[in-house]
Protein backbone atom coordinates (compact mmCIF):
# COMPACT_ATOMS: atom_id res chain seq x y z
CA UNK A 1 0.00 0.00 0.00
CA UNK A 2 3.05 2.14 0.17
CA UNK A 3 3.12 4.63 -2.92
CA UNK A 4 6.58 5.11 -4.96
CA UNK A 5 7.78 7.60 -6.65
CA UNK A 6 8.59 8.26 -10.49
CA UNK A 7 11.54 10.44 -9.31
CA UNK A 8 14.76 8.97 -10.10
CA UNK A 9 16.97 11.78 -10.76
CA UNK A 10 19.97 11.71 -8.74
CA UNK A 11 19.07 13.40 -4.91
CA UNK A 12 22.25 15.57 -4.82
CA UNK A 13 21.90 16.87 -8.75
CA UNK A 14 18.45 18.39 -7.64
CA UNK A 15 19.55 19.68 -4.84
CA UNK A 16 22.46 21.56 -6.21
CA UNK A 17 20.54 22.63 -9.37
CA UNK A 18 17.36 24.16 -6.65
CA UNK A 19 20.54 25.92 -5.00
CA UNK A 20 21.69 27.34 -8.40
CA UNK A 21 18.46 28.36 -9.52
CA UNK A 22 17.56 30.48 -5.75
CA UNK A 23 21.07 31.41 -6.29
CA UNK A 24 21.18 30.56 -1.73
CA UNK A 25 22.33 27.42 0.03
CA UNK A 26 19.63 28.17 2.49
CA UNK A 27 17.23 25.50 4.08
CA UNK A 28 14.61 27.11 6.27
CA UNK A 29 13.91 25.02 9.20
CA UNK A 30 10.02 24.77 9.73
CA UNK A 31 10.32 23.68 14.09
CA UNK A 32 7.20 25.49 14.67
CA UNK A 33 6.64 26.02 18.71
CA UNK A 34 3.38 26.99 19.19
CA UNK A 35 3.89 29.66 22.04
CA UNK A 36 6.04 31.49 18.88
CA UNK A 37 3.19 31.08 16.42
CA UNK A 38 1.36 34.14 16.01
CA UNK A 39 -1.81 34.47 18.42
CA UNK A 40 -3.84 35.65 15.96
CA UNK A 41 -3.57 32.13 13.96
CA UNK A 42 -3.58 29.84 17.91
CA UNK A 43 -7.29 31.77 18.91
CA UNK A 44 -8.74 31.41 15.36
CA UNK A 45 -8.04 27.25 15.51
CA UNK A 46 -9.02 27.38 19.20
CA UNK A 47 -12.22 28.80 18.69
CA UNK A 48 -12.84 26.80 16.08
CA UNK A 49 -11.80 23.06 17.42
CA UNK A 50 -11.17 23.95 21.41
CA UNK A 51 -8.19 23.74 23.02
CA UNK A 52 -6.78 20.53 21.49
CA UNK A 53 -3.89 18.65 19.13
CA UNK A 54 -6.00 19.17 16.40
CA UNK A 55 -6.43 22.91 17.27
CA UNK A 56 -2.04 23.09 17.77
CA UNK A 57 -1.91 21.01 14.59
CA UNK A 58 -4.04 23.37 12.66
CA UNK A 59 -2.57 26.54 13.57
CA UNK A 60 0.85 25.16 12.85
CA UNK A 61 0.06 24.28 9.12
CA UNK A 62 -1.62 27.96 8.48
CA UNK A 63 1.78 29.20 9.95
CA UNK A 64 3.73 27.03 7.62
CA UNK A 65 1.96 27.49 4.53
CA UNK A 66 2.33 31.68 5.30
CA UNK A 67 5.80 31.21 5.94
CA UNK A 68 6.45 29.20 2.88
CA UNK A 69 4.35 31.52 0.86
CA UNK A 70 6.59 34.37 1.36
CA UNK A 71 10.39 32.50 1.38
CA UNK A 72 9.60 29.98 -1.71
CA UNK A 73 10.82 31.96 -4.21
CA UNK A 74 14.41 32.40 -2.76
CA UNK A 75 15.56 29.35 -1.39
CA UNK A 76 15.65 25.88 -2.64
CA UNK A 77 14.65 23.67 0.73
CA UNK A 78 12.93 23.49 4.12
CA UNK A 79 13.94 21.25 7.02
CA UNK A 80 10.41 20.61 9.08
CA UNK A 81 11.89 19.00 12.40
CA UNK A 82 9.48 15.94 12.85
CA UNK A 83 9.34 15.99 16.93
CA UNK A 84 7.67 19.35 16.58
CA UNK A 85 4.89 17.99 14.95
CA UNK A 86 4.72 14.72 16.41
CA UNK A 87 4.46 16.01 20.24
CA UNK A 88 0.87 16.74 18.52
CA UNK A 89 -0.11 13.27 18.31
CA UNK A 90 -1.50 12.25 14.97
CA UNK A 91 -2.77 15.51 14.01
CA UNK A 92 0.02 16.86 14.28
CA UNK A 93 1.60 14.05 11.69
CA UNK A 94 -0.97 15.24 9.36
CA UNK A 95 0.41 18.57 9.36
CA UNK A 96 3.76 17.46 9.13
CA UNK A 97 2.68 15.65 6.22
CA UNK A 98 0.28 18.39 4.68
CA UNK A 99 3.31 20.62 5.29
CA UNK A 100 5.61 18.93 3.24
CA UNK A 101 3.33 18.32 0.02
CA UNK A 102 2.45 21.64 0.71
CA UNK A 103 6.26 23.12 0.19
CA UNK A 104 6.96 20.57 -2.65
CA UNK A 105 4.27 21.87 -4.57
CA UNK A 106 5.45 25.49 -4.43
CA UNK A 107 8.62 23.94 -5.79
CA UNK A 108 10.94 23.20 -2.66
CA UNK A 109 13.18 20.22 -1.72
CA UNK A 110 11.92 19.02 1.80
CA UNK A 111 14.29 17.36 4.12
CA UNK A 112 12.31 15.32 6.87
CA UNK A 113 14.76 16.05 9.81
CA UNK A 114 13.90 12.98 12.02
CA UNK A 115 17.22 11.46 12.99
CA UNK A 116 15.92 8.19 12.81
CA UNK A 117 17.85 5.13 12.97
CA UNK A 118 17.16 1.71 13.67
CA UNK A 119 18.53 -2.18 12.32
CA UNK A 120 17.57 -3.47 9.12
CA UNK A 121 13.60 -4.06 8.46
CA UNK A 122 12.97 -1.48 10.62
CA UNK A 123 15.06 1.08 9.21
CA UNK A 124 13.65 -0.08 6.10
CA UNK A 125 10.25 1.22 7.75
CA UNK A 126 11.53 4.30 8.30
CA UNK A 127 12.80 5.00 4.72
CA UNK A 128 9.09 4.22 3.69
CA UNK A 129 7.63 6.34 5.87
CA UNK A 130 9.68 9.47 4.73
CA UNK A 131 10.63 9.12 1.71
CA UNK A 132 7.98 7.17 0.61
CA UNK A 133 4.96 7.39 2.65
CA UNK A 134 5.51 11.22 3.27
CA UNK A 135 7.47 11.17 0.12
CA UNK A 136 10.57 13.85 1.55
CA UNK A 137 13.14 14.16 -0.81
CA UNK A 138 15.05 13.65 1.85
CA UNK A 139 15.22 12.63 6.02
CA UNK A 140 18.40 12.50 8.50
CA UNK A 141 19.51 9.62 9.89
CA UNK A 142 22.03 8.51 13.13
CA UNK A 143 24.64 5.83 12.46
CA UNK A 144 24.93 4.72 15.98
CA UNK A 145 23.82 1.32 14.66
CA UNK A 146 25.88 1.50 12.14
CA UNK A 147 26.14 0.32 8.25
CA UNK A 148 23.28 -2.38 8.36
CA UNK A 149 20.99 0.32 10.13
CA UNK A 150 21.64 2.78 7.39
CA UNK A 151 21.96 0.78 3.92
CA UNK A 152 18.12 0.68 4.13
CA UNK A 153 18.04 3.91 3.76
CA UNK A 154 20.43 3.93 0.94
CA UNK A 155 18.53 1.74 -0.68
CA UNK A 156 15.30 3.35 -0.97
CA UNK A 157 17.53 6.54 -2.17
CA UNK A 158 19.26 4.85 -5.36
CA UNK A 159 15.49 3.42 -6.20
CA UNK A 160 13.79 6.58 -5.94
CA UNK A 161 15.94 9.44 -6.65
CA UNK A 162 15.59 10.07 -2.93
CA UNK A 163 18.77 11.29 -0.75
CA UNK A 164 19.66 11.12 3.48
CA UNK A 165 21.85 13.59 5.80
CA UNK A 166 23.54 11.37 8.25
CA UNK A 167 24.23 12.66 11.49
CA UNK A 168 28.29 13.58 11.88
CA UNK A 169 29.24 16.21 13.75
CA UNK A 170 26.36 17.47 15.51
CA UNK A 171 25.60 21.59 16.40
CA UNK A 172 24.64 21.03 20.20
CA UNK A 173 27.17 21.81 23.10
CA UNK A 174 27.88 18.35 24.41
CA UNK A 175 28.07 16.59 20.57
CA UNK A 176 31.91 15.42 21.62
CA UNK A 177 30.84 13.16 24.62
CA UNK A 178 30.94 10.57 21.87
CA UNK A 179 31.43 12.45 18.59
CA UNK A 180 34.58 13.61 19.79
CA UNK A 181 36.40 10.39 21.53
CA UNK A 182 39.81 9.50 19.93
CA UNK A 183 39.33 6.29 18.72
CA UNK A 184 42.00 2.89 17.68
CA UNK A 185 42.80 4.62 14.25
CA UNK A 186 43.94 7.77 15.90
CA UNK A 187 40.46 9.19 14.46
CA UNK A 188 37.85 10.59 16.30
CA UNK A 189 34.81 9.03 16.32
CA UNK A 190 32.50 11.98 13.97
CA UNK A 191 35.83 11.43 11.50
CA UNK A 192 35.42 7.31 11.68
CA UNK A 193 31.61 8.02 10.86
CA UNK A 194 32.58 10.67 7.59
CA UNK A 195 34.73 7.83 6.69
CA UNK A 196 32.17 5.50 6.66
CA UNK A 197 29.80 8.11 4.66
CA UNK A 198 32.36 9.15 2.11
CA UNK A 199 32.50 5.38 0.62
CA UNK A 200 28.59 4.88 1.78
CA UNK A 201 27.52 7.16 -0.60
CA UNK A 202 30.25 5.95 -3.47
CA UNK A 203 27.49 4.53 -5.48
CA UNK A 204 25.12 7.20 -5.07
CA UNK A 205 27.68 10.13 -7.23
CA UNK A 206 25.66 12.06 -9.44
CA UNK A 207 26.97 14.39 -12.46
CA UNK A 208 27.22 17.32 -10.03
CA UNK A 209 30.43 14.60 -8.83
CA UNK A 210 28.27 14.91 -5.04
CA UNK A 211 26.84 11.76 -3.23
CA UNK A 212 22.93 11.69 -2.22
CA UNK A 213 24.26 10.33 1.05
CA UNK A 214 25.05 13.44 2.87
CA UNK A 215 26.17 14.79 6.32
CA UNK A 216 24.88 16.97 9.18
CA UNK A 217 27.85 18.80 10.66
CA UNK A 218 27.10 21.73 12.70
CA UNK A 219 28.00 25.45 12.07
CA UNK A 220 29.02 25.33 15.78
CA UNK A 221 31.90 23.72 15.18
CA UNK A 222 34.05 25.42 12.01
CA UNK A 223 37.72 23.67 12.78
CA UNK A 224 35.86 20.47 12.68
CA UNK A 225 34.06 21.15 9.83
CA UNK A 226 37.18 22.50 8.10
CA UNK A 227 38.90 18.76 8.79
CA UNK A 228 35.56 17.04 7.68
CA UNK A 229 34.96 19.17 4.19
CA UNK A 230 38.15 17.37 3.53
CA UNK A 231 37.71 13.91 4.27
CA UNK A 232 34.31 14.06 2.78
CA UNK A 233 34.74 15.62 -0.39
CA UNK A 234 31.78 14.16 -2.31
CA UNK A 235 29.67 14.52 0.51
CA UNK A 236 26.68 17.36 0.82
CA UNK A 237 26.83 19.16 4.11
CA UNK A 238 23.45 19.96 5.92
CA UNK A 239 24.64 22.86 8.39
CA UNK A 240 22.40 23.48 11.31
CA UNK A 241 23.15 25.83 14.04
CA UNK A 242 23.42 29.48 11.71
CA UNK A 243 22.00 32.44 13.88
CA UNK A 244 20.39 31.35 16.94
CA UNK A 245 22.85 28.58 17.97
CA UNK A 246 25.56 30.91 17.26
CA UNK A 247 27.03 30.29 13.97
CA UNK A 248 28.38 32.81 12.04
CA UNK A 249 28.64 33.14 7.92
CA UNK A 250 32.55 32.86 8.61
CA UNK A 251 32.15 29.88 10.74
CA UNK A 252 30.07 28.06 8.11
CA UNK A 253 32.29 28.91 4.80
CA UNK A 254 34.36 26.04 6.00
CA UNK A 255 31.58 24.01 5.11
CA UNK A 256 32.06 24.38 1.46
CA UNK A 257 34.16 23.32 -1.16
CA UNK A 258 36.00 25.29 -3.63
CA UNK A 259 33.28 25.38 -6.32
CA UNK A 260 31.10 27.37 -3.80
CA UNK A 261 28.90 24.13 -3.55
CA UNK A 262 28.86 21.00 -0.94
CA UNK A 263 26.81 23.24 2.32
CA UNK A 264 23.02 24.24 2.73
CA UNK A 265 23.07 26.07 5.60
CA UNK A 266 19.63 25.69 7.52
CA UNK A 267 18.25 28.61 10.04
CA UNK A 268 14.99 27.90 11.91
CA UNK A 269 14.02 30.26 14.75
CA UNK A 270 15.71 33.28 13.25
CA UNK A 271 13.74 33.35 10.23
CA UNK A 272 10.02 31.87 11.14
CA UNK A 273 9.92 33.87 14.33
CA UNK A 274 11.51 36.94 12.86
CA UNK A 275 8.22 38.98 13.47
CA UNK A 276 8.81 38.81 16.77
CA UNK A 277 11.79 41.14 16.96
CA UNK A 278 10.56 43.91 15.28
CA UNK A 279 7.17 43.82 13.33
CA UNK A 280 3.31 43.18 13.53
CA UNK A 281 2.33 39.39 14.14
CA UNK A 282 0.19 39.64 11.04
CA UNK A 283 3.41 40.69 9.22
CA UNK A 284 5.18 37.27 9.99
CA UNK A 285 5.76 36.24 6.76
CA UNK A 286 7.35 39.42 6.01
CA UNK A 287 9.44 39.42 8.60
CA UNK A 288 10.62 35.95 7.65
CA UNK A 289 11.19 37.03 3.89
CA UNK A 290 13.70 39.88 5.11
CA UNK A 291 15.26 37.90 7.69
CA UNK A 292 16.13 35.30 4.59
CA UNK A 293 17.51 38.36 2.45
CA UNK A 294 19.60 39.15 4.83
CA UNK A 295 21.25 35.71 5.76
CA UNK A 296 21.54 35.33 1.77
CA UNK A 297 23.52 38.99 2.14
CA UNK A 298 25.75 37.63 5.03
CA UNK A 299 26.53 34.35 3.53
CA UNK A 300 27.41 35.79 -0.37
CA UNK B 1 -1.87 21.71 25.05
CA UNK B 2 0.10 18.64 26.05
CA UNK B 3 -1.53 16.37 28.65
CA UNK B 4 0.69 15.49 32.24
CA UNK B 5 0.71 12.41 33.61
CA UNK B 6 0.13 12.45 37.42
CA UNK B 7 1.68 8.90 37.64
CA UNK B 8 4.94 10.09 39.47
CA UNK B 9 6.31 6.76 40.70
CA UNK B 10 9.59 5.75 39.81
CA UNK B 11 9.14 4.16 36.15
CA UNK B 12 12.03 0.96 37.42
CA UNK B 13 9.84 0.22 40.52
CA UNK B 14 6.41 0.04 38.23
CA UNK B 15 8.98 -2.45 35.75
CA UNK B 16 9.96 -4.45 38.18
CA UNK B 17 6.85 -4.78 40.41
CA UNK B 18 4.79 -6.00 36.92
CA UNK B 19 7.69 -8.55 36.11
CA UNK B 20 7.33 -9.96 39.57
CA UNK B 21 3.48 -9.44 39.33
CA UNK B 22 3.58 -11.82 36.04
CA UNK B 23 6.59 -13.79 37.03
CA UNK B 24 7.98 -13.20 33.70
CA UNK B 25 10.94 -10.49 32.48
CA UNK B 26 9.43 -11.07 28.72
CA UNK B 27 7.91 -7.61 26.68
CA UNK B 28 6.65 -8.57 23.46
CA UNK B 29 7.65 -6.40 20.35
CA UNK B 30 4.14 -5.26 18.45
CA UNK B 31 6.01 -4.81 15.27
CA UNK B 32 3.08 -5.49 13.00
CA UNK B 33 4.20 -5.98 9.15
CA UNK B 34 1.32 -5.66 7.08
CA UNK B 35 1.87 -9.23 5.41
CA UNK B 36 2.13 -11.55 7.99
CA UNK B 37 -0.96 -10.06 9.45
CA UNK B 38 -3.91 -12.93 9.27
CA UNK B 39 -5.37 -12.57 5.92
CA UNK B 40 -9.27 -12.16 7.18
CA UNK B 41 -8.37 -9.10 9.31
CA UNK B 42 -6.68 -7.56 6.34
CA UNK B 43 -9.71 -8.26 3.79
CA UNK B 44 -12.23 -7.07 5.80
CA UNK B 45 -10.37 -4.05 6.51
CA UNK B 46 -10.12 -3.61 2.81
CA UNK B 47 -13.14 -4.32 1.95
CA UNK B 48 -14.50 -1.39 4.14
CA UNK B 49 -11.89 1.11 3.37
CA UNK B 50 -10.17 0.33 0.52
CA UNK B 51 -6.45 -0.72 -0.09
CA UNK B 52 -5.35 2.49 1.78
CA UNK B 53 -3.48 3.68 4.57
CA UNK B 54 -6.36 3.75 6.38
CA UNK B 55 -7.27 0.15 6.06
CA UNK B 56 -3.31 -0.77 6.96
CA UNK B 57 -3.33 0.96 10.39
CA UNK B 58 -7.08 -0.64 11.18
CA UNK B 59 -5.88 -3.93 10.21
CA UNK B 60 -3.01 -3.01 12.60
CA UNK B 61 -5.06 -2.06 15.54
CA UNK B 62 -7.30 -5.42 15.26
CA UNK B 63 -4.25 -7.86 15.47
CA UNK B 64 -2.61 -5.53 17.90
CA UNK B 65 -5.62 -6.28 20.24
CA UNK B 66 -5.91 -9.41 19.53
CA UNK B 67 -2.10 -10.49 20.31
CA UNK B 68 -2.63 -8.28 23.61
CA UNK B 69 -5.87 -10.09 25.00
CA UNK B 70 -3.70 -13.24 24.38
CA UNK B 71 -0.67 -12.47 26.23
CA UNK B 72 -1.58 -9.36 28.35
CA UNK B 73 -1.86 -11.52 31.83
CA UNK B 74 1.49 -13.22 31.29
CA UNK B 75 3.98 -10.65 30.60
CA UNK B 76 4.66 -7.31 31.97
CA UNK B 77 5.64 -5.11 28.94
CA UNK B 78 4.75 -4.60 25.22
CA UNK B 79 7.33 -2.76 22.87
CA UNK B 80 5.51 -1.07 19.74
CA UNK B 81 8.22 0.05 17.30
CA UNK B 82 7.23 3.14 16.02
CA UNK B 83 8.10 2.72 12.30
CA UNK B 84 6.10 0.34 11.81
CA UNK B 85 3.02 2.80 12.45
CA UNK B 86 4.46 5.48 11.14
CA UNK B 87 4.85 4.02 7.61
CA UNK B 88 1.24 4.31 6.82
CA UNK B 89 1.45 7.85 7.48
CA UNK B 90 -0.63 10.14 10.12
CA UNK B 91 -3.65 6.74 10.43
CA UNK B 92 -0.84 4.49 11.05
CA UNK B 93 0.25 6.71 13.94
CA UNK B 94 -3.26 7.13 15.03
CA UNK B 95 -3.13 3.20 15.46
CA UNK B 96 -0.02 3.54 17.39
CA UNK B 97 -1.19 5.76 19.51
CA UNK B 98 -4.36 3.15 20.00
CA UNK B 99 -2.57 0.43 20.37
CA UNK B 100 -0.66 2.25 23.65
CA UNK B 101 -3.74 2.98 24.96
CA UNK B 102 -5.45 -0.17 24.60
CA UNK B 103 -2.30 -2.00 26.23
CA UNK B 104 -2.48 0.18 29.02
CA UNK B 105 -6.09 -0.43 29.64
CA UNK B 106 -5.06 -4.12 30.00
CA UNK B 107 -2.51 -3.37 32.69
CA UNK B 108 0.49 -3.59 30.21
CA UNK B 109 3.82 -1.44 30.42
CA UNK B 110 4.74 0.14 27.03
CA UNK B 111 7.61 0.90 25.95
CA UNK B 112 7.56 3.10 23.14
CA UNK B 113 10.58 1.60 20.74
CA UNK B 114 11.35 5.12 18.32
CA UNK B 115 15.63 5.26 19.01
CA UNK B 116 14.56 9.13 18.87
CA UNK B 117 17.07 11.88 19.64
CA UNK B 118 17.96 15.30 18.92
CA UNK B 119 19.62 18.40 20.61
CA UNK B 120 18.12 20.40 23.63
CA UNK B 121 14.34 21.82 22.67
CA UNK B 122 13.85 19.56 19.83
CA UNK B 123 14.68 16.24 22.21
CA UNK B 124 12.12 18.13 24.44
CA UNK B 125 9.45 17.34 21.92
CA UNK B 126 10.33 14.09 21.24
CA UNK B 127 9.99 13.30 24.76
CA UNK B 128 6.60 15.30 24.99
CA UNK B 129 5.63 13.49 21.80
CA UNK B 130 6.30 9.86 23.67
CA UNK B 131 6.12 9.85 27.17
CA UNK B 132 3.17 12.91 27.38
CA UNK B 133 0.89 12.84 24.09
CA UNK B 134 1.32 8.97 23.58
CA UNK B 135 1.43 8.65 27.11
CA UNK B 136 3.96 6.00 26.36
CA UNK B 137 5.86 4.46 29.82
CA UNK B 138 8.86 4.67 28.23
CA UNK B 139 11.03 5.21 25.21
CA UNK B 140 14.31 4.20 23.55
CA UNK B 141 16.52 6.92 23.30
CA UNK B 142 19.85 6.93 20.64
CA UNK B 143 23.15 8.46 22.50
CA UNK B 144 25.14 9.52 19.67
CA UNK B 145 24.09 13.45 20.16
CA UNK B 146 25.78 13.15 24.04
CA UNK B 147 24.21 14.29 27.51
CA UNK B 148 22.10 17.24 25.48
CA UNK B 149 20.08 15.09 23.69
CA UNK B 150 19.17 12.71 26.32
CA UNK B 151 18.40 15.47 29.43
CA UNK B 152 15.21 16.40 28.36
CA UNK B 153 14.06 12.66 28.49
CA UNK B 154 15.62 12.32 31.66
CA UNK B 155 13.75 15.85 32.84
CA UNK B 156 10.43 13.76 31.52
CA UNK B 157 11.03 10.60 33.26
CA UNK B 158 11.57 12.66 36.38
CA UNK B 159 8.43 14.80 36.81
CA UNK B 160 6.45 12.02 35.49
CA UNK B 161 7.59 8.58 36.59
CA UNK B 162 8.90 7.35 32.98
CA UNK B 163 12.07 5.59 32.00
CA UNK B 164 13.90 5.71 28.53
CA UNK B 165 16.29 2.54 27.56
CA UNK B 166 19.14 4.23 25.71
CA UNK B 167 20.58 2.49 23.04
CA UNK B 168 24.19 0.79 24.04
CA UNK B 169 25.44 -2.31 22.68
CA UNK B 170 22.71 -2.73 19.57
CA UNK B 171 22.00 -6.12 18.63
CA UNK B 172 22.57 -6.09 14.81
CA UNK B 173 25.31 -7.21 12.62
CA UNK B 174 26.89 -4.07 11.86
CA UNK B 175 26.72 -2.36 15.54
CA UNK B 176 30.66 -3.03 16.05
CA UNK B 177 31.27 -0.31 12.89
CA UNK B 178 30.83 2.17 15.82
CA UNK B 179 30.14 0.90 19.52
CA UNK B 180 33.19 -1.42 19.46
CA UNK B 181 35.73 1.58 18.50
CA UNK B 182 37.89 1.44 21.40
CA UNK B 183 38.44 4.77 22.20
CA UNK B 184 41.68 6.88 24.30
CA UNK B 185 40.46 5.93 27.61
CA UNK B 186 40.91 2.29 26.28
CA UNK B 187 36.99 1.87 26.74
CA UNK B 188 35.01 0.74 23.70
CA UNK B 189 32.43 3.32 22.26
CA UNK B 190 29.50 1.35 23.94
CA UNK B 191 31.40 1.28 27.12
CA UNK B 192 31.71 4.90 27.05
CA UNK B 193 27.83 5.01 26.70
CA UNK B 194 27.57 2.44 29.76
CA UNK B 195 29.47 4.94 31.97
CA UNK B 196 27.47 7.94 30.92
CA UNK B 197 24.54 5.97 31.38
CA UNK B 198 25.24 4.85 35.31
CA UNK B 199 25.66 8.79 36.09
CA UNK B 200 22.72 9.69 34.44
CA UNK B 201 20.41 7.86 35.90
CA UNK B 202 22.17 8.30 39.26
CA UNK B 203 19.39 10.64 40.68
CA UNK B 204 16.37 8.43 38.98
CA UNK B 205 17.30 5.76 41.50
CA UNK B 206 13.68 4.40 42.93
CA UNK B 207 12.92 1.79 46.10
CA UNK B 208 14.33 -1.38 43.96
CA UNK B 209 18.07 -0.31 43.45
CA UNK B 210 17.35 0.57 39.87
CA UNK B 211 17.23 3.28 37.71
CA UNK B 212 14.26 4.12 35.20
CA UNK B 213 17.37 5.52 32.76
CA UNK B 214 17.77 2.14 30.96
CA UNK B 215 19.75 0.20 28.57
CA UNK B 216 19.28 -1.24 25.55
CA UNK B 217 21.99 -4.08 25.21
CA UNK B 218 21.17 -7.29 22.42
CA UNK B 219 20.90 -10.54 23.15
CA UNK B 220 23.04 -11.37 20.45
CA UNK B 221 26.18 -10.29 21.97
CA UNK B 222 26.48 -12.04 25.25
CA UNK B 223 30.05 -11.51 26.05
CA UNK B 224 29.49 -7.37 25.75
CA UNK B 225 26.27 -7.91 28.00
CA UNK B 226 28.13 -9.26 30.55
CA UNK B 227 31.12 -6.68 30.55
CA UNK B 228 28.04 -4.15 30.72
CA UNK B 229 26.31 -5.86 33.49
CA UNK B 230 29.35 -5.17 35.52
CA UNK B 231 29.46 -1.90 34.61
CA UNK B 232 26.01 -0.44 34.77
CA UNK B 233 24.28 -2.69 37.96
CA UNK B 234 21.51 -0.29 39.00
CA UNK B 235 20.75 0.18 35.20
CA UNK B 236 18.21 -2.08 33.49
CA UNK B 237 18.62 -3.58 30.28
CA UNK B 238 15.87 -4.05 27.34
CA UNK B 239 17.60 -6.98 25.20
CA UNK B 240 16.28 -7.50 21.84
CA UNK B 241 17.50 -10.29 19.62
CA UNK B 242 16.19 -12.96 21.25
CA UNK B 243 14.97 -15.88 19.19
CA UNK B 244 14.38 -14.94 15.20
CA UNK B 245 17.71 -12.88 15.73
CA UNK B 246 19.49 -15.77 16.99
CA UNK B 247 20.37 -14.49 20.50
CA UNK B 248 19.10 -17.75 23.35
CA UNK B 249 18.41 -18.20 26.66
CA UNK B 250 21.69 -18.95 27.69
CA UNK B 251 22.85 -15.61 25.99
CA UNK B 252 20.31 -13.28 27.90
CA UNK B 253 21.24 -14.66 31.42
CA UNK B 254 24.45 -12.65 31.12
CA UNK B 255 22.14 -9.46 31.15
CA UNK B 256 20.72 -10.77 34.57
CA UNK B 257 21.49 -9.44 38.22
CA UNK B 258 22.52 -11.79 41.04
CA UNK B 259 19.29 -10.88 42.07
CA UNK B 260 17.23 -12.31 38.80
CA UNK B 261 16.59 -8.83 38.19
CA UNK B 262 18.37 -6.26 35.41
CA UNK B 263 16.53 -7.30 32.28
CA UNK B 264 13.38 -6.99 30.42
CA UNK B 265 14.21 -9.83 26.98
CA UNK B 266 11.82 -8.52 23.72
CA UNK B 267 10.32 -11.07 21.68
CA UNK B 268 8.64 -10.00 18.37
CA UNK B 269 8.02 -12.32 15.50
CA UNK B 270 8.49 -15.22 17.39
CA UNK B 271 5.36 -14.09 19.57
CA UNK B 272 2.93 -12.20 17.77
CA UNK B 273 3.33 -14.23 13.88
CA UNK B 274 3.61 -18.00 15.92
CA UNK B 275 0.52 -18.55 13.99
CA UNK B 276 2.40 -18.58 10.77
CA UNK B 277 4.59 -21.87 11.62
CA UNK B 278 1.53 -24.06 12.72
CA UNK B 279 -1.65 -22.56 13.55
CA UNK B 280 -4.85 -21.80 11.50
CA UNK B 281 -4.86 -17.64 10.87
CA UNK B 282 -7.61 -17.48 13.16
CA UNK B 283 -5.57 -18.96 16.14
CA UNK B 284 -3.34 -16.26 15.87
CA UNK B 285 -3.65 -15.23 19.52
CA UNK B 286 -3.44 -18.67 20.82
CA UNK B 287 -0.53 -19.22 19.21
CA UNK B 288 1.04 -16.39 20.05
CA UNK B 289 0.13 -17.42 24.41
CA UNK B 290 1.54 -20.45 23.59
CA UNK B 291 4.57 -19.04 22.21
CA UNK B 292 4.98 -16.53 24.88
CA UNK B 293 4.43 -19.60 27.87
CA UNK B 294 7.10 -21.54 25.57
CA UNK B 295 9.72 -18.13 25.96
CA UNK B 296 8.90 -17.98 29.57
CA UNK B 297 9.55 -22.19 30.02
CA UNK B 298 13.13 -21.34 28.29
CA UNK B 299 13.98 -18.29 30.63
CA UNK B 300 13.24 -19.74 33.77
Amino acid sequence: MVQSNPMKRNFADRLIKAIQQKGAPICVGLDPRLEQIPSFIREEKIAKKGRNFEAAAEAILDFNKGIIDAVHDLVPAVKPQFAFYLQYGFSGVRAFEETCKYAQEKGLIVIADAKCNDIGSTAEAYARAFLMSFNCDAVTVNPYLGYDGVKPFIEVCKKHGKGIFVLVKTSNPSSGDLQDRITEDKLRNYEVTAHFLESWGADEIGKSGYTSIGAVVGATYPDEAARLRKLMPHVYFLVPGFGAQGGTAADVKQCFNKDGLGALINSGRDIIFAWERDRNERDFGAAARAAVIKMKKALS
